[in-house]
């Protein structure tokens, strides 16, 4: 596989589960795959969890790896066509990713949005300049609009986790003080779609998703109503689509507590992490029992190990 | 072992040197140990020696190493219990903790104090929460009051160099420009006072070190009347305890010189590194042979080895 | 050998292509050669293609690798001998290369210049200090004057690449907005002039390098007449040295165009990278078959592995 960064890059979901879970049971059977094989990770932004368990992923694999902070160690990046470079920016995307090519077999890449502007965001402008440029796989290790590895390890979870075949997974805005993207939401969404579940959405009125992420699904303005018996409550906040970048302020309320969870079916609480606690989460949900957010941290590392193993038979 | 911060964390000092001299004829002896084990080194603040030592040190027992710097890589991490998180930090020292446990089997911590709050300080808020919140094994890599790794490399630089059985090991306050730390000159005497020397301070009035390390120990207020006869003198500068992290200013006579060496037993001369020249130390006498400098820090890694070592055993 | 700063370091360069070829042709054939030996590479100055090329030449010779950014990771150095250093350097470059001795093998240093005073830049200060006081073999990943892993690389792409036993090779001075240094370019001509070709410079008047290095090549100041049946155009830019740090400023018309190319002898266009686009050089060119920046940079890894090849076999 060429490129990793949506569920539509993967054939079948059911079988990566499969291989996610071999992985995790014996994470170092298929050392010798990634021999003399070298990943590279690029980040234009800050990153912890990504960071690592991409590297634990590879290293699992006998890979090597090689982590470059962009913008700090490196060089400031164009990314427009025929600009005359005379301003600020030292290497044009081009030639960055063509040279990265020469020393990694497959490179990583993070990159936000700016949350200025829509369409530029959504056109996923840097991480699909640089996949053309590419001469190697390229994996999204979260993009502008899209958080798939993420994603992938939230249907692990909640494969490893649910009691019923088709349990009720909620996904809920929460309240956040700064403009965050909406990259988690839009990759749930699009992985729970395909995933045997029951996806709600439940999110304040100026803050549904775009309609390419949503369609199908329930989308419902009060919290309260989308929890009822859910199996899964996913936490977390988006900045607005439609009035793009804007942050949602007066909505407290929206906070998972205890009393939000006691309206679930004994549901499991779940986020990406970082959280900030007691503005998305109360402190009593996320140290109790139901919270999930270490497996989901934990499971992170066989998402991305899944996707360089495939990339490694591949070739 | 459950942690590694203090000469408290271990059983015999004697075994420990042993095992450390051990280790430093035959390195790689113990490769296998490591094998699919991960290391991961968070820095809250620089580091040159500990950085490169420690990865070393896990090198040379078959670990694979991690590193982050927290604060410019990651993200802006929450101490307090019960914070509403709508500020600046960005994630729960309890998240950081759990999640990086997700990722590595042992976890290396560097965090300084902020030299304003003696209590806070002192209580080495930030180490504890860790070590309160991680799954797995921690060592520091300096904290708040301590730095065990570089007192455990200085008792074993003692132990190579000694001439006799019970050396007269001198612990002597030097001038700097700036208010620093007390963690090494705090942990130099911890674990000096379970090793076998004759152990004597000296530092101007004023700047007692916390008296929880100098309980047993000779303290003087005269630099010449403690370098009698000194078989090492170990300088370092440290900010007040009493009067907390005031500079020691209008001291420079402290400076260690060639007259000063010249009171010794043909002492040797020790420090931590980094030292500022001709304001610690004269050029002459870090440039000459009664320097133990860059054997210190060549033990780092050897110092570092034994804690690893024991850790894997255990394991 | 003890350093690699300049093609003076080398004995024979046939056989140091010829072995760059080899190792090309069989990337992992030495990997015993690098086991449990420790590349540490100290970086002044950001880096891209150095970092990743060089990490991942020892990686494919079996070593360990350990990557530091001073300044940012580490502490702000000393390189004057006798200074009191009570202002806002924190350790002298003696205990710096001294101490990094002691966890690596082999170091590679890269500091640019800061093109105020050429006597300083020219003396080599930081590398020389560097050399002189560290314990083990050092490899200049660029200084203030030189860059010998690059020339390597682009010898190599030369004797790759070369169509006539002794080809024109064209350096010429191109536009770009800031000040850069003339490491790129003296490192060059010195490299060529060893290498079996036809060396041309073209440079604007007040532009010449330094004679030590322009000896014996013909130097024009009119790029057209240079360009003349050239087999290899080898842009670059560089601030005066005659005008010490001067930037070049209204020779818009020394951009490498197709019009350019056009004159030579179906010429190939190289640049060590990064480049400004539209710049340095027009889109039609660097996008063109010509261009052969991609296999200069693939053979930065090669150059790379032959001089730690070599480092390695002396022992």
């Amino acid at each position: 596989m060429k490129k990793f960064t949506s569920v539509k890059d993967i054939d079948s979901l059911p079988d990566w589960v499969e291989t996610a879970k071999k992985l995790k049971a014996n994470p170092y059977a298929f050392k010798h795959l990634g021999e003399n094989i070298t990943l590279g990770l690029l980040f234009f932004n800050p990153s912890l969890r990504t960071r690592l368990s991409t590297q634990k992923a590879a290293i699992n694999l006998g890979m090597n790896v090689m982590v470059m902070n962009l913008n700090s160690d490196g060089w400031s990046i164009e990314l427009e066509d025929g600009t005359v470079m005379d301003q600020g920016t030292q290497e044009h995307i081009k030639e960055a990713a063509g040279v990265i090519s020469q020393y990694c077999d497959i490179i990583g890449v993070r990159t936000f949005p700016r949350l200025k502007n829509r369409d530029e965001d959504y056109s996923e402008k840097i991480l699909n300049k640089f996949i053309q440029n590419a001469l190697v796989p390229v994996v999204s290790l979260e993009s502008a609009t899209l958080h798939p590895l993420q994603s992938l390890a939230d249907v692990l979870t909640i494969e490893e986790q649910k009691k019923t075949p088709k349990p009720k997974v909620v996904l809920t805005w929460a309240p956040h003080p700064r403009a965050l993207p909406q990259a988690v939401p839009n990759s749930f969404a699009e992985w729970m779609k395909v995933a045997d579940v029951n996806l709600v959405i439940a999110n304040p009125e100026g803050f549904d998703l775009a309609p390419e992420f949503t369609e199908g699904v329930t989308v419902l303005h009060k919290q309260d109503e989308a929890l009822k018996d859910a199996d899964f409550v996913y936490a977390k906040n988006w900045s607005s689509f439609e009035d793009y970048g804007k942050i949602g302020e007066g909505f407290n309320d929206w906070q998972i507590t205890t009393d939000k969870m006691a309206l679930t079916n004994q549901g499991k609480f779940m986020h990406c992490l970082p959280v900030r606690r007691n503005v998305i989460v109360a402190d009593e949900v996320l140290d109790s029992d139901a919270s999930l957010v270490l497996e989901q941290a934990n499971n992170r590392t066989y998402a991305a190990q899944v996707v360089l193993y495939k990339m490694l038979q591949n070739g």
